[in-house]
Protein backbone atom coordinates (compact mmCIF):
# COMPACT_ATOMS: atom_id res chain seq x y z
CA UNK A 1 0.00 0.00 0.00
CA UNK A 2 1.39 3.04 -1.07
CA UNK A 3 1.52 5.76 1.43
CA UNK A 4 1.16 9.28 1.28
CA UNK A 5 2.49 12.10 3.08
CA UNK A 6 -0.49 15.09 3.80
CA UNK A 7 0.90 18.22 5.18
CA UNK A 8 -1.88 21.39 6.66
CA UNK A 9 -1.77 24.86 5.66
CA UNK A 10 -1.70 26.19 8.89
CA UNK A 11 1.69 23.53 9.64
CA UNK A 12 0.93 22.47 12.79
CA UNK A 13 0.77 18.27 11.98
CA UNK A 14 2.05 16.36 9.02
CA UNK A 15 0.16 13.22 8.32
CA UNK A 16 0.75 10.28 7.07
CA UNK A 17 -2.32 8.37 5.75
CA UNK A 18 -2.16 4.77 4.46
CA UNK A 19 -4.90 4.34 1.66
CA UNK A 20 -3.75 5.72 -1.53
CA UNK A 21 -7.43 6.71 -2.20
CA UNK A 22 -8.18 8.42 0.80
CA UNK A 23 -5.04 10.22 0.56
CA UNK A 24 -5.69 11.99 -2.45
CA UNK A 25 -9.17 12.57 -1.85
CA UNK A 26 -7.93 14.68 1.44
CA UNK A 27 -4.76 15.55 0.11
CA UNK A 28 -6.94 17.80 -3.05
CA UNK A 29 -8.92 19.06 -0.15
CA UNK A 30 -5.67 20.21 2.39
CA UNK A 31 -2.45 20.07 1.16
CA UNK A 32 -0.77 22.82 -0.94
CA UNK A 33 -1.22 26.40 -0.58
CA UNK A 34 -5.44 27.04 -1.08
CA UNK A 35 -4.99 29.36 -4.02
CA UNK A 36 -8.25 31.72 -3.10
CA UNK A 37 -7.85 32.22 0.61
CA UNK A 38 -4.38 33.56 2.26
CA UNK A 39 -3.45 30.33 4.96
CA UNK A 40 -4.50 31.83 8.18
CA UNK A 41 -1.85 30.14 10.54
CA UNK A 42 1.60 31.61 8.97
CA UNK A 43 1.93 34.72 10.76
CA UNK A 44 2.17 32.47 13.59
CA UNK A 45 5.27 30.04 12.59
CA UNK A 46 8.56 30.98 13.60
CA UNK A 47 11.51 32.72 12.55
CA UNK A 48 13.76 31.66 9.82
CA UNK A 49 15.79 34.98 8.91
CA UNK A 50 15.36 38.29 7.81
CA UNK A 51 16.14 40.32 4.45
CA UNK A 52 15.92 43.68 2.75
CA UNK A 53 15.76 44.39 -0.76
CA UNK A 54 16.63 47.37 -2.40
CA UNK A 55 15.88 48.94 -5.70
CA UNK A 56 12.06 49.13 -7.03
CA UNK A 57 11.10 46.56 -4.57
CA UNK A 58 12.72 48.75 -1.28
CA UNK A 59 10.98 46.48 1.30
CA UNK A 60 11.92 44.48 4.69
CA UNK A 61 11.23 41.15 4.86
CA UNK A 62 10.82 38.13 6.99
CA UNK A 63 10.55 34.73 6.46
CA UNK A 64 8.83 31.99 8.33
CA UNK A 65 8.38 28.67 8.25
CA UNK A 66 5.83 26.00 9.82
CA UNK A 67 6.93 23.43 12.10
CA UNK A 68 8.28 21.18 9.61
CA UNK A 69 10.86 23.58 7.77
CA UNK A 70 11.78 24.82 10.97
CA UNK A 71 12.91 21.75 12.05
CA UNK A 72 14.72 21.21 9.12
CA UNK A 73 16.55 23.92 8.68
CA UNK A 74 17.67 23.51 12.74
CA UNK A 75 18.56 19.91 11.61
CA UNK A 76 20.36 21.30 8.56
CA UNK A 77 18.56 18.90 6.93
CA UNK A 78 18.03 18.86 2.86
CA UNK A 79 16.40 18.47 0.61
CA UNK A 80 13.53 20.07 3.14
CA UNK A 81 10.78 17.11 3.26
CA UNK A 82 7.69 17.20 2.12
CA UNK A 83 5.18 19.13 4.34
CA UNK A 84 7.96 21.70 4.83
CA UNK A 85 6.25 25.34 4.09
CA UNK A 86 8.29 28.67 4.17
CA UNK A 87 6.09 31.98 3.97
CA UNK A 88 8.43 35.61 2.80
CA UNK A 89 6.31 38.44 4.34
CA UNK A 90 7.27 41.63 2.58
CA UNK A 91 6.54 45.19 4.10
CA UNK A 92 7.75 48.89 2.78
CA UNK A 93 10.83 49.97 4.15
CA UNK A 94 10.56 53.00 5.61
CA UNK A 95 12.67 55.81 7.62
CA UNK A 96 11.46 55.99 10.97
CA UNK A 97 11.71 59.47 12.43
CA UNK A 98 11.15 58.64 15.72
CA UNK A 99 13.62 55.71 15.84
CA UNK A 100 16.35 58.18 14.42
CA UNK A 101 16.05 60.60 17.62
CA UNK A 102 16.73 58.34 19.90
CA UNK A 103 19.62 56.97 17.55
CA UNK A 104 20.92 60.97 17.21
CA UNK A 105 21.20 60.44 13.34
CA UNK A 106 19.40 59.02 10.70
CA UNK A 107 20.23 55.45 10.58
CA UNK A 108 16.82 53.69 11.01
CA UNK A 109 14.37 51.78 8.99
CA UNK A 110 11.39 49.52 9.81
CA UNK A 111 8.26 47.78 8.19
CA UNK A 112 5.76 49.71 6.36
CA UNK A 113 2.55 48.96 4.73
CA UNK A 114 2.78 44.80 4.10
CA UNK A 115 3.26 44.37 0.38
CA UNK A 116 2.88 40.82 -0.35
CA UNK A 117 3.55 37.33 0.99
CA UNK A 118 4.82 34.66 -1.13
CA UNK A 119 4.83 30.89 0.22
CA UNK A 120 7.38 27.63 -1.11
CA UNK A 121 5.57 24.73 0.09
CA UNK A 122 6.97 21.20 -0.68
CA UNK A 123 5.39 18.18 -2.17
CA UNK A 124 8.03 16.14 -3.60
CA UNK A 125 5.47 14.28 -5.99
CA UNK A 126 2.85 16.41 -6.68
CA UNK A 127 5.13 19.02 -7.13
CA UNK A 128 8.15 17.45 -9.13
CA UNK A 129 8.31 19.40 -12.43
CA UNK A 130 8.96 22.49 -10.10
CA UNK A 131 11.38 20.65 -8.09
CA UNK A 132 9.10 19.75 -5.62
CA UNK A 133 7.54 22.91 -4.39
CA UNK A 134 4.38 24.92 -4.92
CA UNK A 135 5.22 28.39 -4.88
CA UNK A 136 1.80 31.31 -4.40
CA UNK A 137 1.83 34.78 -3.96
CA UNK A 138 -0.71 36.78 -1.85
CA UNK A 139 -1.27 40.87 -2.07
CA UNK A 140 -3.92 42.29 0.07
CA UNK A 141 -4.77 38.38 1.03
CA UNK A 142 -5.59 37.73 -2.32
CA UNK A 143 -3.80 34.97 -4.23
CA UNK A 144 -1.87 36.31 -7.20
CA UNK A 145 -1.92 34.07 -10.20
CA UNK A 146 1.83 33.71 -10.59
CA UNK A 147 4.12 30.85 -13.00
CA UNK A 148 5.85 28.30 -10.81
CA UNK A 149 8.21 27.88 -13.71
CA UNK A 150 9.37 30.85 -13.60
CA UNK A 151 9.41 31.11 -9.74
CA UNK A 152 11.57 28.19 -10.09
CA UNK A 153 13.90 29.68 -12.52
CA UNK A 154 14.83 32.88 -10.01
CA UNK A 155 15.33 30.29 -7.44
CA UNK A 156 17.53 27.81 -9.78
CA UNK A 157 20.78 29.50 -8.77
CA UNK A 158 19.69 27.83 -4.83
CA UNK A 159 19.46 24.01 -6.20
CA UNK A 160 22.09 22.48 -4.51
CA UNK A 161 20.07 24.02 -1.48
CA UNK A 162 16.86 22.59 -2.49
CA UNK A 163 15.85 25.87 -3.98
CA UNK A 164 15.58 27.96 -0.61
CA UNK A 165 18.16 30.90 -0.94
CA UNK A 166 17.93 31.91 2.73
CA UNK A 167 19.44 30.26 5.33
CA UNK A 168 18.53 30.15 9.04
CA UNK A 169 19.58 32.70 11.35
CA UNK A 170 20.18 31.44 14.97
CA UNK B 1 -4.89 37.15 50.29
CA UNK B 2 -2.14 39.10 47.96
CA UNK B 3 -1.61 36.99 43.87
CA UNK B 4 1.31 37.64 42.26
CA UNK B 5 1.58 37.19 38.81
CA UNK B 6 4.75 34.72 38.16
CA UNK B 7 5.67 34.60 34.25
CA UNK B 8 8.14 32.35 32.66
CA UNK B 9 11.32 33.58 30.58
CA UNK B 10 10.38 30.71 27.70
CA UNK B 11 7.12 32.37 27.38
CA UNK B 12 4.86 29.70 27.31
CA UNK B 13 2.70 30.48 29.69
CA UNK B 14 1.82 32.69 32.09
CA UNK B 15 0.74 31.87 36.49
CA UNK B 16 -1.23 32.97 39.02
CA UNK B 17 0.03 31.91 42.35
CA UNK B 18 -1.97 32.44 45.54
CA UNK B 19 0.52 32.57 47.75
CA UNK B 20 2.95 35.63 48.39
CA UNK B 21 5.25 33.64 50.30
CA UNK B 22 4.85 30.98 47.51
CA UNK B 23 5.12 33.66 44.60
CA UNK B 24 8.54 35.54 45.69
CA UNK B 25 9.89 32.62 46.04
CA UNK B 26 8.87 31.23 42.53
CA UNK B 27 9.12 34.96 41.26
CA UNK B 28 13.08 35.11 42.53
CA UNK B 29 13.45 32.32 40.62
CA UNK B 30 12.03 32.32 37.66
CA UNK B 31 10.43 35.80 36.82
CA UNK B 32 12.76 38.26 35.03
CA UNK B 33 15.82 37.54 32.56
CA UNK B 34 18.10 35.19 34.32
CA UNK B 35 21.39 37.33 33.63
CA UNK B 36 23.79 34.80 33.95
CA UNK B 37 21.45 32.84 30.96
CA UNK B 38 20.31 33.47 27.60
CA UNK B 39 17.15 32.17 27.64
CA UNK B 40 16.63 29.36 25.63
CA UNK B 41 12.74 29.24 24.64
CA UNK B 42 13.01 33.27 22.78
CA UNK B 43 13.90 31.77 19.27
CA UNK B 44 10.58 30.00 19.63
CA UNK B 45 8.68 33.40 20.01
CA UNK B 46 6.70 34.88 17.32
CA UNK B 47 7.52 38.08 14.94
CA UNK B 48 6.24 40.95 15.84
CA UNK B 49 8.40 43.10 13.21
CA UNK B 50 11.39 44.02 11.47
CA UNK B 51 13.95 46.78 11.29
CA UNK B 52 17.10 47.80 9.76
CA UNK B 53 19.98 50.23 11.24
CA UNK B 54 22.35 51.75 8.96
CA UNK B 55 25.57 53.50 10.71
CA UNK B 56 27.44 52.01 12.83
CA UNK B 57 25.38 49.23 13.79
CA UNK B 58 24.55 48.34 10.45
CA UNK B 59 22.46 45.77 11.08
CA UNK B 60 19.08 43.88 10.38
CA UNK B 61 16.62 42.85 13.38
CA UNK B 62 13.74 41.02 14.39
CA UNK B 63 11.60 41.48 16.88
CA UNK B 64 9.39 38.77 18.75
CA UNK B 65 7.28 38.31 21.28
CA UNK B 66 6.48 36.03 24.24
CA UNK B 67 3.05 35.00 24.36
CA UNK B 68 1.79 37.34 26.60
CA UNK B 69 3.37 40.21 24.48
CA UNK B 70 1.74 38.65 20.73
CA UNK B 71 -1.74 38.67 22.62
CA UNK B 72 -0.83 42.67 23.35
CA UNK B 73 0.37 43.55 20.27
CA UNK B 74 -2.50 42.30 18.07
CA UNK B 75 -4.56 43.52 20.69
CA UNK B 76 -3.28 47.00 20.55
CA UNK B 77 -3.28 46.57 24.46
CA UNK B 78 -1.49 49.07 26.03
CA UNK B 79 0.31 49.52 28.79
CA UNK B 80 1.86 45.90 27.73
CA UNK B 81 0.53 43.57 30.98
CA UNK B 82 2.86 42.13 33.54
CA UNK B 83 4.07 38.68 32.30
CA UNK B 84 5.24 40.42 28.22
CA UNK B 85 8.80 39.74 27.34
CA UNK B 86 10.06 41.38 23.83
CA UNK B 87 13.42 39.64 22.35
CA UNK B 88 15.12 42.17 19.61
CA UNK B 89 17.78 39.88 18.09
CA UNK B 90 20.63 41.60 15.31
CA UNK B 91 22.49 40.47 12.70
CA UNK B 92 24.84 41.76 10.59
CA UNK B 93 23.50 43.41 7.46
CA UNK B 94 25.39 41.99 4.78
CA UNK B 95 24.86 41.87 1.00
CA UNK B 96 23.91 38.76 -0.73
CA UNK B 97 26.19 38.11 -4.46
CA UNK B 98 23.71 35.07 -4.62
CA UNK B 99 20.45 36.96 -4.39
CA UNK B 100 21.99 39.94 -6.58
CA UNK B 101 22.18 37.22 -9.55
CA UNK B 102 19.02 35.82 -8.99
CA UNK B 103 17.15 39.63 -8.59
CA UNK B 104 19.79 40.86 -11.94
CA UNK B 105 21.40 43.79 -9.88
CA UNK B 106 23.01 44.76 -6.34
CA UNK B 107 20.12 45.09 -3.98
CA UNK B 108 20.19 41.94 -1.71
CA UNK B 109 20.81 42.12 2.06
CA UNK B 110 20.74 39.14 4.14
CA UNK B 111 21.64 38.00 8.09
CA UNK B 112 25.03 37.78 8.72
CA UNK B 113 26.49 37.17 12.24
CA UNK B 114 24.54 37.69 14.72
CA UNK B 115 25.80 40.98 16.95
CA UNK B 116 23.49 40.40 19.64
CA UNK B 117 20.24 39.95 21.65
CA UNK B 118 18.31 42.61 24.39
CA UNK B 119 15.08 41.63 26.09
CA UNK B 120 12.77 43.77 27.64
CA UNK B 121 10.42 42.10 30.37
CA UNK B 122 7.68 43.79 31.69
CA UNK B 123 6.83 43.30 35.72
CA UNK B 124 5.33 46.50 36.47
CA UNK B 125 5.82 47.09 40.28
CA UNK B 126 9.55 44.88 40.31
CA UNK B 127 11.03 47.76 37.75
CA UNK B 128 8.35 50.62 38.41
CA UNK B 129 11.56 52.87 38.36
CA UNK B 130 12.54 52.14 35.23
CA UNK B 131 8.79 52.29 33.66
CA UNK B 132 7.87 48.95 34.63
CA UNK B 133 11.08 46.87 32.31
CA UNK B 134 13.81 45.07 32.75
CA UNK B 135 16.43 45.69 29.95
CA UNK B 136 19.05 43.59 29.28
CA UNK B 137 21.50 42.50 26.59
CA UNK B 138 23.24 39.44 25.70
CA UNK B 139 26.28 39.03 23.12
CA UNK B 140 27.65 35.98 21.92
CA UNK B 141 25.20 34.07 24.48
CA UNK B 142 26.51 35.74 27.85
CA UNK B 143 25.13 38.86 29.53
CA UNK B 144 26.49 42.40 28.98
CA UNK B 145 26.20 44.61 32.14
CA UNK B 146 23.93 47.30 31.14
CA UNK B 147 22.50 50.54 32.86
CA UNK B 148 18.64 49.72 32.71
CA UNK B 149 18.16 53.67 33.36
CA UNK B 150 20.36 54.25 30.56
CA UNK B 151 18.09 52.22 28.39
CA UNK B 152 14.86 53.79 29.47
CA UNK B 153 16.10 57.30 28.12
CA UNK B 154 16.68 55.86 24.98
CA UNK B 155 13.25 54.68 25.02
CA UNK B 156 11.35 58.03 26.85
CA UNK B 157 10.10 58.90 22.89
CA UNK B 158 8.16 55.90 23.27
CA UNK B 159 6.65 56.74 26.52
CA UNK B 160 2.97 57.08 25.28
CA UNK B 161 3.57 53.82 23.72
CA UNK B 162 4.27 52.05 26.96
CA UNK B 163 8.39 52.84 26.42
CA UNK B 164 8.47 50.35 23.49
CA UNK B 165 9.07 51.67 19.98
CA UNK B 166 8.38 48.48 17.52
CA UNK B 167 4.62 48.86 16.04
CA UNK B 168 2.93 44.99 15.21
CA UNK B 169 3.35 44.17 11.41
CA UNK B 170 0.71 42.39 10.21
Amino acid sequence: MRQALVFDIVGVTAVIVGSTVCAISVADKRTAIHRSELPSGYRDWRLISVAHEEGNLNDIRAILGNDVAIAAFRAGKLPLPDGAIIARLAWSHVSSAENDRAFGRAQSFVAGTPTNVQFMAKDSRKYASTGGWEFAQFTGGKFVAIAAQGCLACHLPAKTRDYVFTSYSP
